[in-house]
């Protein structure tokens, strides 16, 4: 391949990478088969239909030792892959919480992969660590939350979470950095709370920290699901009489199993006054600050010590990426900073790998920067209320429906229920046990996937819409399968669809109430 | 669109993603820009030639309140964003360490993310689950770890150490994971070794898991920057004398600095009868053990506990993904696994989200898998021999420069060295700042890019091959700005020249002692 003077030749082509006609050739088949997967998911199972050990035995033992057409390989992706694929962008994937890789998150991940940027140092990647820093201030902005909050990109809110409890841990006990926690008279033992709805990366983060399980406190919530602030406050009190020293609360703005949200007001003027760090879990919920019209969720975020919210979760961007944000950022820095001579440089700039305990740094910011630049504030704020008015309108059905249930509010997107059929009288196990079954038979189906929880003892089958590909057609059909699930049949369905057409007419979001 | 009669109709398209047709056409765009890209990296400085700053003022301060058109998206990655990339990909990228991102591992970064697999239970991902566990295995087996190491993926080596070291916690604390390390008068102080080359990630480790930077007691090093066996174990008798408890060593097969290997063996012997957990630290190094004639520096590997190696090192694969095998993969489960309602199937599949703090995981796999189909054992091991070959080639040039010092042994791919001009004598102060003005006038080139070290307290420049891209030609230009900056002119170059091309001609790997 001729270059010009200044371009010396690189590597012998038999000992570099693919070519450059081959990479467009493989590259243009390779988008011909993403747009029509992405085009037509539902030619397949949501769920995949495998028993455990069934890809694992349809690959090789070994590498091979020669290496294989780049065509092979992608047939191979058809052929013994993609039975192993549960479909997260099927537009009847309501399991878990629903999220979308959208194309321009997707093209997004494309092209990082190939700048192969690692932004350890602000000189390894000058263009990911700046961007990080402007499309996150572009997300508080957009959130609602104040410039005193310096955000951060890490790639789970488990990680994102266990960097606020570290922070938090530093902050109460001066030089733990240094000194540690075992073999010290003075450190007693650390208290951590949340509530009972609270996420179990919580768990994981005070055991790695070395506060272990004992230390996590969790607080009873009311019919809500919310956190009770006054039994914190009495819990809180307990403690310190028991010679416990309360560190740190983490509060949720829309917990894993019913989207729930924690008077994180009342929670933050506890953590005032007894000086504790105050973490709020947006990881779901998070990106409805962005709608006016529930920012009442978010009233006391602003007092917050930190906060993440997961643009992987609800804003349409491929797995991963989460956002942290901290009011006291240099306090975290100070815990984890460390710079061995082979990482100084001379430009003075800040150096993202002093923020946490990864030193190496994907080109995560550029999907957000592109999904943010694609859909627009308002697109993006368009859809959010698409997702919130068909969770309403599933809700609406539900309620209207003479053997279902509704078993909690949703302030969100995501609808729990179970059947509880008129006039039988079940035990509460044959009850759970009756759900249990109608959920893997509505998942049979192949149209949709939904997933459970358990509420105050009672199996609950979950709805989460959240996937840009999610219609009222996928809705529609999990009215038809639960309909078929608890014995109504097709005859009788009509005032059920009725409902969900007539919710649909009174359009806006709000909150459902129980 | 019209579908069949079982594909029920989802979201209408403008609250939708975008559409097939414009997916297409913005793929095959981006397809163009990428081979464009990637065949010419050397257009750009391989050093971004920016201040800090720079790229953020040329951003808007806030989202864009409306959606834009992907083509005017992908025109600012060129205006505004590509001046501030520092081109890993560039043949002359030679700090640090050389990495690659190659075509089938960016292919596969672009499919995983359409794929959007979110790999926490198998049943989430079957086909992420089992191709993790597959081709962890075929890296092993070529690698030569034995059977008795499961392996896991995570996203960086600080994090594969982080949980190397929690287990070791665990093992050693028995309840730790419950009742955590302050205020139990029976947990004295834990110590961890490593050497003074050690990676800053396992001081990251101590001090997060709350053992405290003093926990961590550095082991001087020989004169080939080694940890020294013997002080190893005199440490740990001390220690067992003031009271602490040794729980863990860390050895390194390819330190940061200078990839200098620790004798594992020893090592190993020593854990062995102190009960320690050895961890060994391969991030970079640990592809090697792929070549039979580098087995040597892995003696003793098969008895550590745990093991790391990166293929988004020295494997070719976009940025990131670290492997992480362990002996005692079980009690590392036992140290984090929590299933909370939600996360409960009843498949009885081994879930990964269990083996670590990441709920989370992005479908890596894939890219290792495609990685080593695509260029299969022998095109990898081809491809590390040529590295090794033309950093020994260039080791053999410093060696024969009157003006140059190498500063340490070349086990693999790096090399340091500094200029130390006969008959002049200059204080070590004033070499430092001359070597150090010497790397910053080479890499003002922008033709290629090192990084630097200190060794024990002197400058070093690093030249680190190890992208896809490096030939002999990078090498030949750094030979000309070195001789430049040492005040050999071109006139007298001939003899450097003709050593690259003499120790060219003896093939084969091997490697450089001092």
């Amino acid at each position: 391949m001729p270059k010009g003077d200044s371009t010396p030749l690189s590597a012998p082509p038999e000992l570099g990478d693919m070519s450059a006609d081959d990479f467009r050739r493989h590259g243009h088949a390779l988008v011909e088969w993403i747009a029509r997967y992405l085009d037509h998911t539902d030619r397949y199972p949501v769920l995949a239909r495998v028993a455990p050990g069934d890809i694992a035995k349809n690959l090789p033992a070994q590498a091979p030792e020669t290496g294989e057409p780049f065509e092979a390989i992608l047939e191979d992706v058809d052929r013994v892959l993609m039975p192993g694929v549960t479909h997260w962008s099927h537009p009847g994937f309501m399991a878990y919480f629903g999220i979308s890789a959208s194309a321009p998150g997707v093209f997004a991940d494309f092209l990082a992969s190939a700048l192969n940027q690692q932004a350890m140092l602000w000189r390894t990647s000058p263009v990911s660590t700046e961007l990080e820093e402007v499309t996150l201030r572009w997300l508080a902005d957009l959130i609602g939350l104040p410039p005193s909050f310096e955000g951060v990109i890490y790639d789970t809110a488990s990680v994102s979470t266990l960097h606020a409890l570290a922070t938090a841990r530093e902050a109460a006990v001066p030089g733990v950095r240094a000194h540690g926690l075992p073999g010290r008279g003075d450190v007693p033992r650390l208290r951590v709370y949340c509530s009972d709805q609270t996420h179990s990366s919580i768990d994981k983060g005070v055991m790695l920290l070395g506060l272990g399980h004992d230390a996590l406190r969790k607080i009873p919530t009311d019919d809500r699901f919310r956190m009770r602030p006054d039994l914190l406050r009495t819990a809180i009190a307990e403690d310190r009489v028991s010679g416990w020293r309360p560190i740190a609360v983490v509060a949720t703005i829309g917990t894993t199993s019913t989207t729930s949200v924690d008077p994180v007001a009342e929670i933050a003027d506890i953590c005032e006054a007894e000086r504790l760090w105050l973490h709020v879990d947006g990881a779901y919920g998070g990106v409805c600050g962005m709608l006016p019209e529930m920012r009442g969720h978010f009233v006391g975020l602003e007092r917050a010590d930190s906060f993440v919210v997961n643009p992987h979760k609800w804003l349409f961007t491929p797995f991963d990426l989460s956002a942290f944000y901290c009011r006291r950022m240099d306090e975290l820095r100070q815990a984890f900073s460390l710079t061995p001579e082979y990482l100084r440089t001379p430009d003075g700039a800040r150096n993202l790998s002093d923020t946490g305990v990864q030193l190496g740094r994907r080109f995560r910011s550029l999907k957000l920067w592109m999904i943010l630049r694609y859909f627009g504030a308002d697109g993006v704020r368009a859809r959010l209320r698409e997702h919130i008015r068909l969770a309403k309108a599933f809700a609406d059905w539900v309620d209207a429906h003479p053997d279902l249930e509704r078993l909690a509010p949703v302030p969100f997107s995501v609808v729990c229920f179970r059947a509880n059929l008129r006039g039988r009288s079940m035990s509460p196990a044959d009850l759970d046990a009756f759900n249990e079954a109608l959920m893997h038979r509505i998942n049979a189906s192949g149209d949709v996937f939904l997933s459970h929880t358990k509420l105050r003892g009672a199996f609950a089958i979950r709805v989460a819409i959240g996937n840009l590909r999610t219609g009222e057609a996928q809705l529609r059909r999990v009215q038809e399968l639960v309909s078929l699930g608890v014995g109504t049949n097709n005859e009788k369905r009509p005032p059920e669809t009725t409902n969900l057409s007539s919710s649909l007419a009174h359009r806006g979001p709000g909150q459902t109430d129980m």
